[in-house]
């Protein structure tokens, strides 16, 4: 499989299996690109060339089976894996994320948890008890971890994303409101709830009378 | 302003008023697109691109002026003022988004926060008592709001984002794991975890040896 396929494609991908298996769910066996389009809100033409990266779905006019072209994104995306997850940091936004019921039904097991809080040390949260941020390295050298959730403050982050990827970790979701610096090879997704809202604030006042 | 510029521009232009932030408050006067890039891991070419949709900044070979384009990105991105968000939902996650420090220093202050749930009516939550969701149309009508976040499970949200489109909203900042209709006019952004984990998980198995 191609390395060159764009970024933005890929992220979109998810998206198309969630909406895919919510078909599946409803009893679907066949949608067409039109009518997956008008449930994503982007345009069939752009599902027809996203999905062409990978290969031929469906035939012209006849729509994608849906069951398939789940099966064949799952594959493509590993959901149909188990993925181990460790979870750095536990202050309010930690929590909330140990505490998250949607990520093991969707394969992302976070199997430890670690704060650099001595005095929570060993409180249970989500399945797991929290674990010192001194024994991150060694956790992280002795169990096969895939993914590292980072939810310290932005003046920590850095460094905490350093140790993780010096650890051989290669992919980062990150809530810290900070931009970490990863070398090749690394994948990184920010979660930053105030850039999301900044980026449309811009639309709010392009569509607002002249002048205000 | 021309409305065509590129979503993707947008959306990286807070980043780059972040970091210009950063970067003001480190006491720097002017950085090179180069030094502004490798803090981004982004290219000096795509920055220049980017803010060229806004005009000319800086001169070639001097650097752009720091407080400069931080005041004109702050200007274009609507970030010099206050902006009135509501949140619906206050689940688990809707408490963590009620609780968190960092919208307010940001312009983002949520005025009012609401949810199905009567037993939780009238409780304190971060600045605000939770209101019962039959009210959120009458305080959408009588108080300027700019932004909804929406926190509710995904089988309620469509209809609370419909609910804020109907009051006028047009900025909504979705948690829901759901993919909501709006009409054109109206932005979303979508915040949700396992889909950027799930858009990881491509580029791990990408670098795993063949046939694993």
């Amino acid at each position: 499989m191609t390395l060159e396929i764009p970024e933005v494609v890929i992220n979109r991908l998810p998206v198309y299996a969630r909406a895919l298996a919510d078909l599946a769910d409803a009893g679907e066996s066949v949608v067409s690109s039109q009518a997956l389009g008008d449930l994503l809100d982007v345009t069939p033409a752009q599902i027809r060339k996203d999905l062409s990266y990978f290969g031929r779905f469906g035939k012209q006019g006849r729509g994608y089976n849906v069951q398939g072209l789940l099966a064949r994104l799952r594959e493509i995306l590993g959901l149909d894996r188990r993925w181990r997850v460790v979870l750095v940091g536990v202050g309010r936004l930690g929590q909330a994320i140990a505490e998250y019921g949607g990520f093991s039904p969707q394969g992302f097991e976070i199997v430890a948890v670690f704060d650099s809080d001595r005095e929570s040390v060993g409180k249970p949260i989500g399945g797991a008890k929290i674990r010192h941020s001194d024994d991150l390295d060694a956790f992280l050298r002795t169990n096969g971890v895939d993914i590292g959730i980072v939810a310290v403050p932005a003046l920590a982050a850095q460094q905490v994303v350093d140790r993780l990827v010096k650890a051989g970790i290669q992919a980062i979701l990150n809530y810290a409101p900070m931009t970490p610096h990863v070398p090749h090879g690394v994948t990184v997704r920010n979660i930053d709830p105030v850039l999301a809202m900044q980026s449309m604030t811009f639309y709010i006042k392009q569509r607002e009378p002249a002048g205000k």
